[in-house]
């Protein structure tokens, strides 16, 4: 089924204890849609300025993203600046640029008003608002936010969670939503927001799913060599809706496939800079992944 | 079949954010035969000063625990004090009273020596090789080790090592005893040291166990309140431990189910002091929780 992703095109600069990388190709929307790709099409809206290079948005159409609902706008491309230290868990921004993500409201192409699967990557929630209300008939919406807008733009962000089917946080935005230090009911707070499911991101230590008729947790695939960080939440969002949009219904079972799904491609995505860890990997790497990850978890 | 564990039996000041309790029952062996008991009778070897309370034996033997190996030596129980942070993974250790433990020797009844199953609880090295040398012919036997002895008993860690099934740690632990950040690399290095099997916990995080026919991962129980986490490392070695007892085959399934029951016996011990979140649970307690996560974690 029609997968779309409305997020964030950048580039990005990138330290680590090894090694030192800028002009990355990077953004939500990037990790997601090359981790979802190889699932079926993904249906992209963002922005990007002048600056984009032509051969990004070739290697995401070579990918299979379609880029009919890219916008290029006066201005320069949104740019992101981090460095993690050696436990990899403690990451610094280093800059935000927004660039033309400040004026940015999402236009989705007629063609992408059908979209059964959406997935709302982290931006202003009247942005995220804006963007499904374009939507005619969405069957399964997840949002991610961050602690900027839990700060700064609750009271949208209350009216989106109304509005969503779930919504993917981490260890510490889940904990700054609720006031909740322990996950478990941190995760259940989220859910007397509004979204039917919540699916709680705790990096290297896995991730969990709860929900009316769900409560499936798991460890992170056994990376033994993390390169970059950046953009595993959004590959592993990618993996869970591309893989939840190809089986069509979000059923219990296929919800905590999907899990499994994501936790994969996020585990593509740290072994590598950018989308380096993803591309080139097709539907046959995945499943070779989750076949093992459901040995390490199956009993 | 017969479960023998060799460890300590003492008295623990407590300090938690919420409350502080002195001279609680506690010690690794206390921890790990209370868990370990509901799955059939637990052996125990340890020692105990003058100020013993006896009322701590009968607890103990109305669980199910047989002290016949236990010693009363002169001068004072082992002692212990530690404050836990609000995040609970902080631990600072406020001292240590080493007393009768000091010049321990593990001395096995007689009707101990055909022992099946053996755990070695943190001690020193050497110790440990004493009491497990007394042992006919071990099944399999588990043994738990802490940092200090990993900084001044290396050679004698290294021996022991060599002779056992199954090494439990925890990840600083691993680390430690490696030289590796990464879990995966620390556990695999650690089996190039000897064991069969290494037994990983993570606290919070779960546990892993890897081995040669073994890798399987699981996330910790859903705890949602925490009052004291003092002992949940070794109840979980007694739940793992009583589990395979009573399974009596040390096979990779056994090794995986005894993983759960691992987790299902930490998660009561950390919801009380001392062992009050683990006595009056027995096996049915214990096989509803066991039912539960074995649901969370199913795919």
């Amino acid at each position: 089924m029609s997968l779309l992703a409305i997020g964030t095109l950048g580039y990005d600069d990138v330290e680590t204890i090894h090694e030192q990388r800028t002009g990355l190709l990077g953004g939500s929307a990037v990790h997601f849609a090359v981790a979802a790709a190889p699932y079926g099409t993904v249906r992209l809206v963002s922005v990007v300025g002048q600056d984009w290079h032509a051969a990004d948005s070739r290697l995401l159409e070579a990918r299979g993203v379609d880029l009919a609902g890219l916008e290029v706008a006066e201005g320069k491309t949104f740019r992101w600046g981090g460095r993690y230290e050696a436990n990899w868990n403690k990451r610094h921004t280093l800059f935000t640029e927004l660039n033309v993500l400040e004026t940015f409201q999402p236009k989705l192409p007629v063609a992408y008003r059908d979209s059964r699967f959406v997935f709302l990557a982290n931006a202003h929630p009247a942005v995220q608002m804006a963007g499904l209300a374009q939507v005619e008939q969405p069957r399964f919406v997840v949002a991610d936010t961050m602690n900027l807008w839990i700060n700064i733009a609750r009271p949208e962000l209350d009216t989106l969670l109304k509005r969503v089917d779930g919504v993917i946080l981490n260890d510490e935005e889940a904990s700054m939503l609720t006031g909740e230090a322990n996950l478990i009911r941190a995760a259940r707070a989220v859910l007397s927001l509004g979204p039917r499911y919540v699916i709680l991101k705790k990096g290297e230590h896995g991730a969990f799913i709860m929900g009316p008729d769900a409560h499936f947790s798991l460890p992170a695939y056994p990376v033994t060599e993390v390169v970059d960080p950046t953009g595993a939440g959004d590959s592993f969002a990618g993996g869970f809706m591309g893989a939840l949009a190809r089986a069509g219904e979000p059923s219990a079972m296929n919800l905590r496939r999907a899990m499994l799904h994501g936790t994969v491609t996020a585990s593509f995505c740290v072994e590598g800079f950018s989308v380096e860890g993803l591309t080139g990997r097709g539907l046959d790497d995945y499943q070779r992944r989750y076949d093992e990850l459901r040995e390490i978890v199956s009993i």
